[in-house]
């Protein structure tokens, strides 16, 4: 048995008694979590000043620093996110349906926890405590792999909540951190189909669809947005800039993000300077389509194919004039990741028709696609948003990290 | 572009046109498909009587050939099927949840069909119409590779139902078949990730496992059934031995149908000879245990290490003598497919213990395991039974056969 097997077995022991535990006693395991990621915050910090050390030298850009650097400030806000959680319900034991049969079987349908859960994610140390949190108050045990450059801080924030589940009488291995950081273990880990019940990349595109493309547990595939606004003839465009300007640059390496948007050629001469006073503000590089450029001239640079599939996570903007509906739709139908997509109309009829025709995890009218998150849409958390259509689409919180069992009471009842 | 992507993208267009349809055009849809199986019924018939020849010519099984085999009644049969799914109410458009946020954006979470379902199945011409009339009132276009012995049938029926989806306005490539029916084709249907938004194999252990190994596309594992059935101590023995009888009898070939008879040790004495006092009657053939052979004499057959994992799907079952509570479920544990789990019991303690703790699609307490069917279940029909923990778990209806997404009307929101 290599170590990974070892610890997925162990994994799916702990989790049939974390499965079996009361909201009080998880809650309590959140509780003690959150109270030690404080009182022990010096283990947590001293490794994480070596991994930036290692980071440094390494030549790590300025930005992933950021990522993975933690202060005392960082870790009061990760320990608030586990009390978050604990303030939540507990999806598990919540009845979905229940019947009586016509031959007296009671039938319900109860959540019950998915079981072991992989995730594999890049450097963010803080990942590592939201995953353990949220994945322990669906009754789940979790298996986390993450990036090497992050991997001291990572083992010590586990060992800080292994024994912080062990004080309050639950299985350490209700976490465990895959030690091996190579390529090789990545692979191991999906194949690991005995011990693990799904797999959650999180990270960058790149990292999901080599997860999707190669793993043989079952995926969920989270977070890929090539997101599209879409202005309308019949738009208000003062509130179309307004959109676009918040749905490109609030937060522009994050998913939610648009990338691109395509104007109907009726608006676009009007649009697209309107648009420009806002994205000037944030200097945004626009790649324009061949109109794009004739209306705001040679500050645009002109589009490649490539940019129609771009995800550019910066302060960059495809842009693209469009004869009416039909061609929005089926611009955004070959382009899309099936994130979020949005139109900016005042006409009923397209309005219903964009929300009917676009297949999308969410589908927007008149509003920023940077709404697409656990906390915006009233799910009190996240672990991240479903692009594909199994399981969970849009964002995910803890009712997607269950699944459901039928439970049916009898009393002799045979079939004929 | 090989013939199956070509096909997959032509069903990828119908699906746009189909998920548009509505309620009524998908049931004139299912109408216009059970007229015409009737009417053009001549064109199965003769269409299966190549494939019976071909199949008795090649030593086909007689239990095979039965399955294979159509006339008038089961056509028949079959038609009504479709007219019952017609009856059943439309999953697309419902709306799961709704709110309001704080900010004024209005939430919906909304039934939206999953896209193109891949099913892969063995010499069934049935499941040809059935699954194709539930993807299509779900919405969803239908790629369909049944196995080579009944392509002549599969040819012809499909050719019925493309024509009266015609007849509606609806495009023929909704329901499509694979026409290479060799193992290269199943492998790259299992790779077309670009079209297939899931896959879902109906038929033998071998099978499935086969898929479930190799597949891309996302899989949904259905119909492995080592069930059993758990006689507690403190259980009414003769409804212990009715049910067993029921579940071990009633139909051994289905997925649900029991494989294993557990049997408290305070109470095999008494417990075994009963059983077998209805066992006897369909020659039921028992792999025992020393304990069970102990009892029930040299009629017998020790069970071997294998016996404990055998879906026997005939008139054989495997038993055993247990110590207690804890070693049924431990052994359960080991040896469950999740599929279907049943404890007899008096016991209040007893039963709910195992209702919590044992990890299947459906648990029992008092009733026969062969309840676990969409029918039973009160779903109104069934594609399959999920033995797996992603997007369904226990028998599948039209329900499990959508996705959701969240629409949202905003006025103008954006986001701070």
């Amino acid at each position: 048995m290599t170590l990974l097997e070892t610890q997925g077995l162990a994994a799916k022991h702990a989790e049939r008694r974390l499965a079996r535990a009361s909201m009080s006693e998880k809650n309590r395991a959140l509780t003690a979590i959150a109270d030690s990621l404080i009182a022990r915050q010096g283990e947590w910090l001293e490794a994480n000043a070596q991994d930036l050390a290692a980071a440094r030298d390494s030549g790590m850009r300025p930005a992933m620093l950021d990522r993975l650097a933690l202060d005392e400030t960082r870790i009061a806000g990760i320990a608030e996110g586990v009390r978050q959680v604990a303030a939540l319900p507990d999806p598990v034991g919540q009845v979905v349906k229940a019947m009586v049969r016509p031959n007296g079987l009671r039938i319900e349908q109860r959540r019950v926890p998915l079981g072991v859960v992989g995730i594999i994610y890049e450097a963010r140390p803080n990942v590592t405590v939201d995953a353990a949190a949220l994945c322990l108050k669906a009754g789940n045990a979790v298996l986390l792999r993450g990036g090497k450059e992050a991997f001291r801080s990572n083992k010590a924030v586990i060992a800080i909540l292994r024994d912080a589940l062990e004080g309050v009488g639950l299985p350490r291995d209700c976490v465990a951190l895959v030690e091996d950081t190579t390529r090789e273990s990545a692979q191991a880990m999906m194949n690991l189909t005995e011990y693990l019940d799904v797999l959650i990349p999180r990270g960058g595109a790149g990292l999901i669809r080599s997860v999707a493309a190669n793993a043989r547990v079952p995926v969920i595939r989270t977070g890929e947005g090539v997101c599209h606004i879409y202005v309308h003839a019949d738009a208000d465009l003062d509130m179309a800039a307004r959109i676009l300007y918040n749905a490109k640059c609030s937060r522009p390496s994050v998913c939610n993000a648009a990338e691109c948007v395509l104007i109907d050629r009726a608006v676009a001469e009007d649009f697209l300077p309107m648009a420009w006073a806002y994205l000037k503000n944030k200097s945004v590089t626009i790649h324009g389509d061949a109109e794009t450029q004739g209306i705001l001239g040679s500050g645009v640079i002109p589009a490649t194919a490539e940019d129609w599939d771009t995800e550019y996570g910066d302060y960059q903007l495809a842009a693209r004039v469009v004869s009416g509906f039909d061609e929005a739709v089926d611009f955004i139908t070959a382009h899309s990741t099936g994130h979020s997509e949005a139109i900016i109309t005042e006409n009923y009829t397209a309005a219903q028709r964009f929300l009917d025709e676009v297949d999308a995890a969410a589908v927007y009218v008149n509003a920023s696609t940077r709404f697409t998150d656990g906390f915006e849409f009233g799910l009190g958390a996240e672990i991240g948003i479903s692009t594909q259509k199994l399981h969970a689409r849009g964002p995910m919180g803890l009712e997607e990290l269950t699944s459901t069992k039928y439970v049916v009471y009898g009393s002799g009842q045979i079939r004929e």
